[in-house]
Parts: structure tokens; sequence; C-alpha cells
């Protein structure tokens, strides 16, 4: 038998189709879960609060498969899975689209300034011209970060006519390369942020990119707030160095009620929700663990599997 | 010598590229242009108040080509010019792509609730969930109206994964047609009006095509007020018979101050200003009059030309 420690939350969806070689075990809290965690072979520990899964994760000594939901590894014991050779999949893609949603939606409310177009309904004022005047439409976007969220920022932003240059860890034909994209910031009117957050991308943007970047440019962040160094951020906004910032994420989160991002009128605060704004999440993530487990009881491979060294 | 009446707003992007043969009068009010009319053969009337052009048009008793930057024809004297045997170029498609992503911005803000999110920044107060889960991605939408507007409606939602019914007047495979999209109401997500105002529309949307739609289905009309009872509509959203509406255009602009629609939570006004939330329009709209002018003088076809028996 392969013992699994499950959420009780999709034991509705996972449940009616699993093997009869599965023992599945659900657990309600953080503490259910790390009581159950030692006895699994497959855990999968997702919980609101990330925060709770450590202990588990921890205390399950023989784990062969983690999953998650999570597209994000940060917070999770990498050093320690890698010693435990533990296989680790991730929610890489689940919400991909809906976050690139949420990225869009980002840009096209900062071109038209559609936030002074709410607070004119909220008054009952009909404005007589627009708060602004962008068009995605023959704009130039700089998206970092080519993974499934990246590309799907891509495919909908080719449906508007934008012109959307790539950046990639690795080489690749059309995509800048690590070296060779600052030189080219001064060309585009939107920079889109959704790389991993890791060692190498942290404060990737700072005070001399958004130098670099036009003055009317956008920053969309939809990444982690760890990427772009926040002071400098502050800074070019309140200083009109860059045109605006839509940051989805930021450091900390929550962001602090006195934090200065809060007022300034070119910094749009999305509160990590891009994420969690859809309904299809858990329908999706078990259809592909269900996969997986078909895979794991065959050994074949596994996907989308975290890289434990590179740390996404 | 041709004898031309034109905006003085366009001159500095027209006169460099006029032939010899143009002799080109510039107005810069609707008296100006209402002297100089009746000497036009070819008359570009368009001011900012739209009332402005009735006065020249009338007294442009040898004008041959009419051209405006607007793509509705509401308010021009459509049998008039008919009988005069003018030829009518319009504005369609100027700023269709601008008005397409308007009404896409309208999707992704009711669909992520986005406008509490503007409030909650206000507030400084981070949002612990969505205020709503909505996605464009999976979702239907019913597209009525395939002109230039409709058909960059269709090009951008296809990047998002929508699946876009489209209904058109004149029967076309693919397409729904006047007389069987109203059967079909209850199966979207998103009913889009992008089609003109003619008598045949007027009020095309009302009591029974609300009745009929998705309770949680929302209205986007980027088309004319007339198109839709709003009486009917205010109903309809207030008793929550439908999710939500998008209105770009209202009967009557300005909407009046105590308008309940203004207050109706699940009503969102924008003003009318989809197609001046754009910077380029003079730019298009100069290229194409000298595109025109070309086939003008060449005895050729021009475009886009109004019909003015159908009205559009």
């Amino acid at each position: 038998m392969i013992c699994a420690v499950l959420p009780a939350l999709v034991r509705p969806l996972v449940e009616p189709h699993l093997p009869d070689d599965v023992d599945a075990h659900w657990f309600m809290s953080s503490d259910e879960a790390a009581i159950l965690a030692p006895q699994a072979e497959i855990g999968w520990f997702d919980m609101m609060d990330k925060t709770g899964m450590l202990a588990p994760v921890k205390a399950a000594t023989a784990l062969k498969w983690l999953n998650s939901i999570y597209a994000g590894v940060d917070g999770m014991p990498l050093d320690l899975l890698k010693s435990r050779g533990v296989i680790y999949t991730n929610g890489a893609g689940l919400i991909a689209s809906s976050v690139a949603e949420y990225a869009v939606m980002g840009m096209l409310t900062i071109a038209k300034g559609y936030r002074e177009v709410v607070r004119a309904q909220d008054r009952h004022e009909w404005l007589k011209g627009p708060p602004a005047r962008g068009e995605l439409a023959g704009s130039k976007a700089l998206l970092i970060g080519y993974g499934a969220i990246g590309k799907s920022i891509e495919r909908q932003l080719n449906g508007f006519g934008v012109e959307v240059i790539v950046v990639r860890r690795s080489p690749s034909p059309g995509a800048l390369g690590p070296d060779n994209w600052r030189a080219r910031l001064g060309e585009f009117d939107w920079v889109i942020l959704a790389m991993p957050a890791t060692a190498e991308t942290e404060h990737m943007m700072g005070e001399a990119e958004f130098a670099a970047m036009k003055p009317s440019a956008a920053l969309v962040n939809i990444a982690r707030g760890s990427v772009v160094d926040q002071d400098a951020l502050v800074t070019a906004l309140r200083d009109k160095v860059i045109g605006a910032a839509f940051l989805d994420v930021t450091t900390p989160e929550p962001l602090p009620v006195d934090n200065p991002l809060w007022a300034l009128d070119n910094a749009h605060i999305t509160m990590h929700l891009s994420g969690q704004s859809q309904s299809s999440l858990f329908q999706r993530a078990a259809e592909r663990f269900l996969d997986n487990l078909e895979r794991y009881r065959k050994s074949e491979p596994l996907s989308p599997m975290v890289d434990l060294t590179k740390g996404y």
C-alpha cells in the first residue's frame, strides 16, 4: 500500500478516483498534517497559511513525493527535501492564466486611467475627458520570465497587438538573456516581472533599472516582492522616474498600513490577489495530482517537477 | 482646383502632404466652418461638439465628399446627404482597437472585482481574499455586432481563451443571425453590444433579453445607449436578474447625477470614454484622409463609406 496524506479540502475531488493500493489520510489542520506526516510516502501538505506547511514537511521522513498547488517554493526546505531524495511537484501553471489576466488587467487600467473612472462613478460624476490616453495596441513590453505565467501573458498581449520581447535565463532564439536586457530597458512601455524568486533574481529591478526605463513606462510585478528593490521603487514612483507600477506582490505582505506605496498615486496595489481571483484551481490541481499519481505508480516521471537546486 | 474645408486641428498632419490641386481652408470654430462650407467640394467638419457639425454640413451645397473621424452617424442629415449625392466616409475602425481594449478591460475588472481593490487601496487596506473569482479563460461571450470594433474584441478575447459567438445582421458561417441569437442567450457569461445604433437595434436588449441571460452574466455596452432599454436594465441590475453591466454609453449622456445607475453596485459607468482613451486617433485619421484623397482624385472608391440608407 502507498500511504498518502492529503488535504481534506480536495477529498471530494480526489477520493472517488483513487486506486485501491493508495491508503489515503485526510487532514483538516496543520497539527493533523504533522501527526500524519511521518507515515506519508506521498504528501500534499497545502494549507491557506503556507508557514503551517513546514512542520509536516519536516516530519515526513518517509516522504518520496511532495505535491503542492503553490507555484512559489519560497519558504520550503529545499536542501532537506534534496537530501531525502524527495520528488517535489508544484502548482506551476495551475493559475497561470488567471495571474496573466490580472497582469493584463493592470496594464489596461493603467493605460486608461481606470481608477479615476471608478472614483468618479463613486462621486456620481460624468468625466468629460479620459484620465489617461494609453493604448495597448502598438505598445512594447519587456517580459522577464517565460514560465507558464509569462507564456500566458504573451498569448494575451498578442491579441492586443503588443510587441512582446521575452527575457529568459537560458539562451533561446528571439529572447534576450540575463546579460543583455538591461541595455534595452529604454525601449519599452511595459516591464513585466514574471520570473521565479531566487537568489539570482532578488532585487533584479532597482535604482539603475528604473533610471533606464522610459519615464512613461509602467512596471508590472506579478512575480514576488523580493525581485524589486522596493525602496528604490518608492523613490522612482515619487520622483516620476517611471510612470507607474502595478504591484500584485510587495515586501512584506500584507503591506503595513503606513507603507508609502499605499498613497502614491502611480502605485497600484493589488494585495497578491491575482492567483486567488479564479475559481477552478482545486479542480485543476486535483486532476493534475491524479494524473501524476498514475505516473508515480508506473514509475514514470512526474510533472511539473521543482528543480531543488535551482529553486523553481 | 479642389476646394477642401478642413479642421485646423489636423493641419500639421495633413497640409505637408496635400497635392497642389487641392485648395485647403482651415477652420477653428463651428462658425468658421459654416462660412467656408458653401465652397467646399471636400468637407471635413469634425468638432468636439458634434451638434456644431450640422450647420456646416447643411451649408455645404457643393459638397461631393464628407469626411469624419466619428464612427457613429447619429445626428447627421443622412437623407439630405443622399439627395445631394454626397459620399460620406466615417471614422469606422479608427478607434476600434481602443474601444475594444476598453470593453475587455471592463470584462477583466468585473471578473476580478477590481473596483473593490481600488477602493481598498484608497483605504490603505490589504484585502485578504479576492472580491470576485471570475476568469476570462474558459468563459463564453455573445458578441452582437461584427464591425471593426467587434472584430477587435474577438481578436483580443481569443488570446484569453474566451469562446466568442458572433451575431451578424447578414448571414455568415459560424455566426448567429438577427433571428436566432435570443434563444441562445442563456449560454453566455458575457453579452457584448458592439452594433451600430439604428432603428432596428433600438432597445434590442430589454426585459425579455435580460431574463433570458444567466443570472451571473454581465452585459457590456460599448455601442450606444439607445440599443438598451435602460429602465429595464436598471430593474434587471437591481433585482440581480443579471450579474453586472459595464456601460460605456448611457441614455442620456452625460448621465444625470440622480440617475439610479450611478449607485447600483453592479453597474459600471465609464462615461463614453472608451474611444477617447487613446492618443493616435488624429494621426490615424489624417493618414486615412490622405489615402482617400488620392483615391478621390483618381475617381477610385473611398473607404470606409457610410451606407446612407442603412445608416452605418
